[in-house]
């Protein structure tokens, strides 16, 4: 009931309100080099009513921040192409880097609210979406994001008057769409729509403001004042770690690494034929989950030298190329860098329909980032919560995920490393840093054992595949990801 | 969709499942040790439906813990006398100490669904009570608790079984309550207020467990396990710092304290007119407030020998001494420290149509707690946010709340001191600490400064008492006492 129960702030008088006006404006002008020296990322997320002057306030408020340090995006509804991601897709994508501004004219909570209204989301659909929203407003600011979301509330007489003045004259008719005419028409539905929206998403890591925006004028000061005090808080909050969360994800047990028996083996002619009838399997699965759009989400993860690549090249060896991408991933560039760690897998999910195979992935955090301090321990440790419920997300939206750890025991790492140094042609496959790595066995071990226990959930289990004999892991990786497949296409 | 959505977990083999029952137990029985070290208190709140085990689980649970480490509390619906305060007082009341357990079979769920249920709350009531509780939720986990909620979950045709067999046998046929019966018939219903509050309350700090109670020895394992994990996060957790949250409320602009003029006056014979007047109008007010049971929570803070005694005792002379209570506050005792710095608060409210006043109060936390770093920098940062949501809740709830600073300079005081040691009678109001305070004055005005900047709110503003002429200050609160109470019985 956050509109129903709402009071106005007190109006200033004149006098004041400029004074405060011209203080809040040299303050955020301050408060952006702060910004940047601290790294700190702010996503301005602005909604309301239509004619409410969302869009003019943004452009009051962006003439007190360097045009280097922000981005503007007006958020229209979802094209046919972006309905085919997780709702979250388009949002994931246009968060700021550190140090920087991103505002959205309009954002999720505007495409959620039509969709209720237009009768699209209901029931168990509308809460799933709440959960989605929550999570990832969450998962930005445990992740250093300050979120700041305001709402411009107008009366419906006031909308009404709006619209007229611009309709009333030919250059600005344009700007009246037909959805701020509705608005007007049905603004007791709406604000019930919106009410309900605004008491759900109201959370204290990313509050709500509503802003009273019957003055411009006083909207740009309620904007601004709540920035700087937003942007001073979240400073703070820059040196300071983040509470674990409750595990509440239904996890399933995994025997530790050391415990995996390694001598299963395949014998070579068994292993042509399964090759053969599991790819042809496979191939036809995928054009079936082509035709009913399921996007599946398949992720290695395992030892150097384990057999990850030939593995990966039997599976993508059943596929049709265009439906399926394979996403090496190494070390974050600088604009991957700057972002959510998440960023740089979200962009890279694939469409409904279509396979995404990740060599190697966002498990990368809680194992070399975590072993070579590239993020704080609060970070890894946060981050066991955070893929479970990034996992949970895809999975909602209709995703299969598998998770392959492809293992092999110390010794059989050596003898590969051996011989891909004295075979001339496999020397590009071994470094430095695979020598150096396999120095951290143990610790990397213990890791692994942590993340399976940690990150296997009945909706993306992980799978063991035993690959001192790679032949032997490349069948069962088959199987697996033709069963699950079977299973999400009955 | 809590329920709607939920599926319940695998259930273990037999064999699996005693060997899962046996390690939780063990691992329970050395955590409470843990505990007790990290002072981690751990409140434990079973809710569910009728018949579905709640007592009896907890009767298997606490045969794992060291009796003087746990209470148990059967909540009953609220007596009349309980009903004449805030909601969660008798919840916040029976928080446990820090390194040990509080198992409440039952509470402030139940509370509410009944409630909602016998529509006695709806509309923004509901919302309200939904918003105190995650606030209270909140304000226990970032302070240190472990707050496990679980929600036992039967089938209708399972609830009807339980209650047909209990009410089989005169020995436990009593254990059936009509509200069990009434649960049954209406089982539908019930699970969409259940379903309703569990999702409005999933709060990533306090989450709920689903317990699939179908079997009793299956929900004890599920409980005991998630007792387990949560109380090993939580221990992780006890090292960490909280974010500061974004201030959400009305705040009003307060004067630096060095700049509040300090000649103000009133001439001996005004003075004597007024307070007769003044305390003769407060003394009827104070009758109709208490008919209309409208609760009045009066603080005072300010410098030592600032005359807060005199002024307090100018208010309750006009009083009724049924109608208020003076709680003077000092350094909290043992029992006091062992719980939540706001716990000796809440246990000192007022019933409706009462007057308390707190001779110091709550705001030690961000003084003198501060000051001589008897909690950490980010207990009193996050203070000043718990305190206006301490006092939103108070005024929610239809309290009158006040807040008075007795200022006086640093000369004036000295003045006093001096005086008060000279004067054998008023030796007792003078000590060590106060000269050592006083050298701290500095560091006190910046933190009273901050204090009043951060806490001042449109339902529980500060007021500035002018003190260097007292009879000035006694007035000047009269009035002011009495303006919120006229307004608060219109």
């Amino acid at each position: 009931m956050m509109l129903k129960n709402w009071n106005p702030p007190e109006k200033p008088q004149p006098e004041e309100a400029k004074a405060r006006l011209k203080s809040a404006k040299e303050k955020l002008s301050q408060l952006q080099m702060q910004l940047k020296e601290h790294k700190l990322p702010v996503l301005v997320l602005i909604e309301g009513w239509g004619a409410a002057g969302k869009g003019s306030a943004i452009g009051q408020v962006i003439k007190n921040i360097d045009p280097r340090f922000f981005k503007v995006f007006s958020i229209a509804p979802p094209t046919e192409e972006e309905q085919r991601r997780p709702f979250l897709y388009r949002y994931f994508e246009k968060i700021p880097e550190a140090g920087k501004f991103t505002f959205l004219d309009s954002g999720w909570m505007d495409e959620t609210t039509r969709e209720a209204l237009n009768r699209q989301l209901e029931g168990a659909a509308y809460s799933n979406r709440i959960e989605s929203i929550k999570h990832f407003e969450r998962g930005l600011t445990d992740n250093g994001y300050l979120v700041l979301k305001f709402f411009f509330h107008i009366t419906k007489k006031e909308q009404e008057k709006r619209i007229q003045t611009l309709l009333d004259s030919k250059d600005t008719a344009w700007r009246v769409s037909k959805n701020d005419l509705w608005q007007n028409k049905n603004y007791e539905v709406c604000e019930k729509v919106f009410d309900r929206y605004l008491t759900d998403t109201n959370s204290p890591n990313a509050p709500w403001y509503i802003i009273d925006s019957g003055s411009k004028r006083a909207a740009e000061l309620q904007v601004l004042e709540a920035m700087c005090t937003g942007i001073e808080t979240a400073l703070h909050n820059g040196s300071l770690s983040v509470p674990l969360l409750q595990n509440v994800f239904p996890l399933i047990k995994m025997p530790k690494l050391k415990t995996v028996p390694l001598d299963k083996a395949i014998p070579e002619d068994r292993y042509r034929k399964e090759l053969k009838r599991l790819q042809k399997k496979l191939s036809m699965l995928h054009n079936r989950l082509y035709r009913k759009r399921v996007p599946v989400i398949i992720v290695y993860e395992g030892w150097d030298a384990a057999g990850k690549g030939g593995n990966i090249k039997r599976l993508t060896g059943a596929l049709d190329p265009r439906g399926y991408e394979v996403h090496p991933i190494a070390s974050p560039e600088p604009h991957e860098k700057a972002r959510h760690y998440l960023w740089r897998f979200w962009t890279r999910l694939p469409k409904d329909g279509h396979i995404a195979i990740f060599d190697r992935s966002w498990y990368g955090r809680v194992m070399v980032e975590r072993l070579e301090g590239f993020c704080s321990e609060n970070d890894w440790q946060r981050a066991f919560y955070e893929m479970n419920e990034f996992e949970r997300e895809l999975s909602n939206w209709g995703a299969v995920i598998l998770k392959f750890w492809v293992q092999i025991d110390k010794d059989t790492q050596l003898d590969r490393f051996t011989q891909r140094q004295n075979t001339p042609d496999k020397q590009w496959k071994i470094t430095d840093e695979d020598w150096r790595n396999r120095e951290k066995w143990d610790q990397y071990e213990e890791a692994v054992d942590e993340m399976l226990q940690k990150t296997s959930t009945a909706y993306a289990p992980w799978h063991i595949l035993e690959s001192v004999d790679k032949k032997y892991a490349r069948i069962k990786a088959l199987k697996i990801v033709i069963e699950a497949l079977e299973k999400a296409l009955k």
